[in-house]
């Protein structure tokens, strides 16, 4: 096996440092007037590209019924082309293993951190633009269709993109394939290790990785097996594959319907200048309250030999948010406590969401009756009913050092199994029925599954 | 068994002609001035009720890479709320039935049709106005979740339609049910040979039957077996169970994501005034050229006792549609020869959508190679070929009388199995894999596989 092949675990963070000392890169916040290339535009205030290219910040006016806020405007990132997160497997003596690269992104933590194989916009995958195709985009082009292992459009942070939609790709190849510098080969188990490192393995990595098919799918690919003496791994397995959990599949379709009819949320683009209680200084979009995000500008420069230089607009959070799952064994199996989650953005408008996802800072002087349910419970979990806790990047090409506190905590069988109306009981088999079909399931619950290992 | 449970088939006529006689309908068309509680927007040219409720005709610009034309703009029919089309299911002695209600639309050819046991408006089923609740409501808000049988959001016509959906729900129950005046429980053997006849069984009938499990789900209820002889029948029902067809699911769902990342439908409401070659006159919201469809105003009086009154805008087609699916038998297996459709009102914006679905009169002049695929070789099958043919209607509530023939034609071995890349072949099991999640198979589709009786 040739060094390329694999990364023995205590060589990574040799390598992965000489990877970040490899590349300079300087991040610069600039006024949003040091702008190259991007502007507000005169009659709505929306800022874009000169070339209508990659996104555009425009305004968005919401009404709904879920929630105590039944209108309110906000910024809101429209990107509507559809780009392609790869995953690239080939087995080596019969042990799979993914390519993944050390990537810098402008709003990345740690400025470098592991990426898909292949990160491609629309117009690199159709090569509309003949620029240069990204690396190893042949291998996703080319799959013959028997070698595709998941494939399937979902949806971003509904808060802050407009129905926006990646496609999620995973391929297996047995061509020879060339390693590039920034690129290596990893075992599932090592990525299952590096998982429970804060800030490491990227966004992207994760959302494609929850859309691995169920483990009793009969396809040919099974990425790893839990470490011996993981118990609660060998658990989360087992509930991949379970196809009974304390509801039928049909019932839990039932559940969602209902729920999708129950909300509404109802979003329009209006100008950016139009949208009320956000006020725009030289270098910051901001909520009067100083609450929720703000839109700034950067400038990057970036390579080793070479150098980029360019500027972009970010959007910085205003706190760190927490994703958790209350999970609980019921009649045997591991289940996960879910709860359908209405969102502005989101394609499917109410999808599948983690137990709790919020910004608790929001909450710190509301009566628990006003604080989102489970939030407290996850909050003061005892340390040996925590399963994870990590944190965790969100995609560092458009959020500025975004990160999410990434909680899994296991409930006794005093927590209750009846739960509120939005809320259901459902294994990991279950919830990966609903990845494989599109817009169902919420960026955060499918993060949250790759990163707690239920693969 | 009462005579309420159930009605003989050479009953059916004497019953259904008496219904029609029961209720006294007289249908006329009105200059818009003469619509009461509908009127024009002075500023956008938007025609909407005054209560805001119903729905709008507004305009729509879309954007399109699919098809030969890649802008235009046209009325679009905005109905957001999500309404529920629910059929009642219940055994006697061991035999399914559903209960079904001849009902009076405006816009039905032959005024009554065979209808769902309940079509709701989102107001109805969460009884916000606290209005009177539509009959049988309870049986679909009570069911409790073991006994529902289907139950998903399904878009409906994305030409006419913007954003459309409606809940599809199919309920069992043991309890006792009166049947009102103008219901009747029917034997889904019956429903079978109904839907074999012109413009009888409305499309909320059709799309909700589309929905039933397939047979292989270990669900308890199965409605019925084909007739004896009926060897076209039986091969649907094996199509409906077997799991393998020529293309794994995993194939099938590689394929869709990647038709539907091919293609992007941008369409956004404009007032309705600046819709761009449609012209307005005293009675009619037409086309320049008088193709595609015009929106027209009725005024309607119905009722047998007590007499309604009302105005409403009706959506009126100018010409006949087509519809079809080409089947052929592959390793001894009926598939259906299915097509990733984009449209500009559907929610998926690409859909899965049958063989052919146009409107033949518009391509008449055309030349074979700008025809759409297919349409050709449907029109020109040979009886022995045909294995249905029916006229069918679409919702009378919206339509005035808008009529598709629908077709199915079964292909020998010598037609390609290589197909152009936007088609594929799948089973019935696999379509309707398909259909049980939200937004993945359109109204067409649905319609054509219930009424050839593919459940």
């Amino acid at each position: 096996m040739s060094t390329n092949h694999f990364l023995p675990t205590d060589a990574f963070d040799a390598w992965f440092n000489e990877r970040r000392e490899a590349h300079r890169f300087v991040i610069e916040r600039i006024p949003f007037q040091r702008l190259e290339q991007w502007g507000f535009d005169p009659q709505t205030g929306n800022l874009g590209h000169v070339s209508g290219r990659f996104f555009t910040i425009e305004g968005l006016s919401v009404d709904t019924n879920f929630g105590s806020v039944g209108h309110w405007e906000q910024p809101i990132i429209n990107q509507p082309e559809i780009g392609i997160l790869g995953l690239l497997i080939k087995a080596f003596d019969g042990v799979p293993h993914v390519l993944m690269q050390a990537k810098m992104e402008p709003g990345n933590i740690n400025m470098i951190q592991l990426s898909p194989t292949l990160q491609a916009t629309h117009s690199n995958y159709t090569r509309v633009h003949r620029g240069k195709a990204p690396h190893y985009l042949d291998y996703f082009l080319d799959a013959a269709p028997r070698r595709v292992v998941a494939d399937t459009l979902q949806s971003e942070q509904g808060a802050r993109f407009l129905h926006k939609r990646n496609r999620n790709l995973i391929v297996m190849t047995d061509r020879d394939v060339e390693v590039l510098p920034d690129f290596r080969w990893f075992r599932f188990d090592q990525l299952r290790a590096l998982l429970r490192r804060d800030n490491l393995v990227n966004m992207d990595v994760r959302t494609v990785l929850s859309c691995l098919p169920p483990r009793d799918d009969g396809g040919e690919f099974v990425p790893d097996a839990a470490a011996p003496g993981d118990a609660f791994g060998h658990r989360l397995q087992a509930s991949g594959r379970v196809r009974r959990g304390r509801h039928t599949f049909q019932e839990l379709l039932n559940w969602f319907t209902a729920q999708r009819m129950n909300f509404h949320v109802h979003a329009r683009t209006i100008p950016l200048r139009d949208t009320r209680h956000w006020q725009r200084t030289d270098d910051e979009i901001r909520h009067e309250s100083g609450r929720f995000f703000s839109v700034i500008a950067c400038r990057i420069e970036a390579g080793s030999r070479e150098v980029t230089t360019w500027t972009q607009p970010l959007v910085q959070s205003a706190a760190r948010g927490l994703i958790g799952f209350v999970v609980r064994e019921i009649d045997g199996v591991l289940h996960l406590l879910v709860q359908a989650r209405p969102e502005a953005g989101i394609y499917g408008e109410v999808e599948l969401g983690p137990t709790v996802s919020c910004a608790p800072d929001q909450y710190a002087d509301m009566p628990p009756a006003s604080r989102p349910p489970f939030l407290d419970y996850l909050c003061a979990a005892q340390a040996d009913r925590m399963r994870y806790d990590a944190v965790q990047s969100e995609e560092g090409g458009r959020f500025f050092r975004e990160e999410n506190r990434n909680l899994v905590v296991e409930a006794g069988e005093d927590f209750p199994l009846d739960v509120p109306e939005r809320y259901i009981w459902m294994t990991v088999r279950q919830l990966k029925e609903f990845i494989r079909h599109s817009h169902d399931v919420n960026v955060q619950a499918r993060c949250l599954l790759a990163a707690m290992g239920a693969w």
